[in-house]
């Protein structure tokens, strides 16, 4: 039997091996994802972001383990960007999942830069695809931070929750906008700490104002302690609630729809970068044209247009 | 006369003028922009980095000032790209320079995000080839934070300043593998706060462990009071031994070689992006093979090759 077939078949170790071929872009990848997207598209994508320490590990453990309990068959991302030089050692934190079934209905892949940054967020939407197409129902998709890369990854999830704890009010001072700006759902953990109120409150505010202006949805701000178990129905609830709101007024499908578009114009710059840019430094006329422009002979624009076309115009 | 002659003759409204242009990226700004890469080498590249409310942009003037005093024609590119939604509100904080000569000696320029997060290393690059053309002994370069941008940003200076300050020691302890990597001159900055010792010290212990295992340079560790101009003359001579360090040692040439090579490859990618990347959209089969993915006719893959071999053999 093939890998794929053995996939179809609910393989989890086809699902492994298909992964890691996809994850490390080996030799035809693409046509193998590209064979999975036939069975792609029901299965929903949960994006929980925060700063590190906000305990989202725990949290998005406790949500998997509802889910299961409803009887969904749950994947687990968890991606590790905030530093491009130490390939994500943030990782090497994470609570490992003992107490979760083994019985193929949940499934867990941390993932962390190496090298090209650019690749990552669409490594990650490619291995979302594998478990779409694997049959899970949700995705859990996990980041640190807010940067660029965090941004593009929580961008392709159909609902994005932001875990913020007490601790984290300067930052959350500092990134508000950029916060209001990706969260669907508020998670306030740790909220036993003190200062939750006073973060919830803060929040609350600026929720309530930004609603005022621009927004139908009114982003929840859900408490909780998820290391005591505490909160996650609520959160479980309040994810889904906008989750429900976005299907029936049409944003749910306009994203994915969006999202799709940005995914093949990805693939396409991809593509440029392999048949191409990389190839650039083994020119042997490249140093040379270093040299000419060092010299003030020519300029960067001149070269750069100078081998771009040679390359279109040799296919 | 022509804006360029009045550009070479130092006339500083040619110079804005000509700033404006290549920052917006406006019809032509390639072909102006390689014209004065002819008179381009001579600048100093200083790159100032850290988090908000760090004091840098105190910091930078104060730079600026021992620069003037050494008879140096000094250009500033302050770097807002934290968050890509606000449009870089900092800066709206920054203190303004009143107290500078408007000689013509100086020159300031502020820079934020709009939208292609991209393209804003490459348009601080580009201002500061303009800067170096003219010619501005130095150009100190200011950014916040160190995400992606910020890296390529920092990337393309001769010599990097970090600034600490004492409140922002937590977040010195999970970024510090990435300051460590872009540090070539450590600045602990309103070093009479409380927590300045233990930040000093604590950074001292990490740069010994570095140098002991692969890098040559001793990265100086300057501490500052830039509002009460303090130590700013040590700062100033800790980031001279360094490029003269990394002049003696080659490191200096190789890596504006580097920087060469990136921005060519940049400029393509940029093209392509134009070119062919940000018209697919405007395609009208575009939206028909979106729908064919999603029916599970087809799959990303083949519906971005298939744009990219015609955009290429049209050609």
């Amino acid at each position: 039997m093939s890998l794929l077939e053995k996939f179809r078949l609910g393989d989890i170790r086809a699902l492994s091996r298909i992964i890691s071929h996809v994850e490390n872009r080996r030799d035809g990848y693409q046509e193998l994802l590209g064979r999975l997207y036939d069975r792609v598209g029901t299965c929903l994508r949960i994006g929980i972001t925060g700063p590190p320490g906000a305990g989202k590990s725990t949290l998005v453990n406790g949500l998997a383990r509802i889910f299961l309990k409803d009887g969904k068959k749950v994947g687990i991302i968890a991606v590790d960007p905030t530093s491009p030089f130490t390939g994500g050692a943030l990782l090497g934190d994470r609570v490992r999942m003992n107490d979760l079934p083994a019985d193929g209905s949940i499934y867990f892949r941390s993932m962390a830069t190496r090298g090209a940054t650019g690749g990552l967020a669409g490594a990650t939407d490619n291995v979302a695809v594998v478990y779409d197409s694997f049959g899970f129902d949700v995705t859990l998709i996990e980041t640190v931070g807010v940067g660029q890369v965090e941004l593009d990854i929580i961008d392709t999830c159909d609902t994005v929750t932001v875990v913020i704890v007490p601790e984290s009010g300067d930052a959350v001072q500092t990134l508000k906008a950029g916060l209001m700006e990706i969260a669907d759902v508020f998670c306030i953990n740790k909220a036993d700490r003190p200062g939750a109120e006073r973060i919830a409150a803060d929040l609350r505010m600026t929720v309530d104002t930004r609603r005022k202006t621009h927004e139908s949805w009114d982003i929840p701000l859900v408490q909780t302690q998820a290391i005591n178990d505490k909160g996650l129905d609520e959160l479980y609830r309040a994810i889904h609630s906008h989750v429900d709101f976005r299907r029936a007024d049409g944003g749910f499908d306009e994203h994915r729809r969006a999202q799709l578009e940005r995914k093949i114009r990805n693939i396409v710059k991809y593509r440029f970068q392999n048949d191409f840019l990389d190839k650039l430094a083994e020119e042997t006329r490249f140093d040379q044209a270093i040299e000419d422009i060092r010299a003030g002979k020519t300029d960067p624009f001149k070269v750069g247009d100078m081998f771009f076309e040679e390359f279109i115009s040799q296919k």
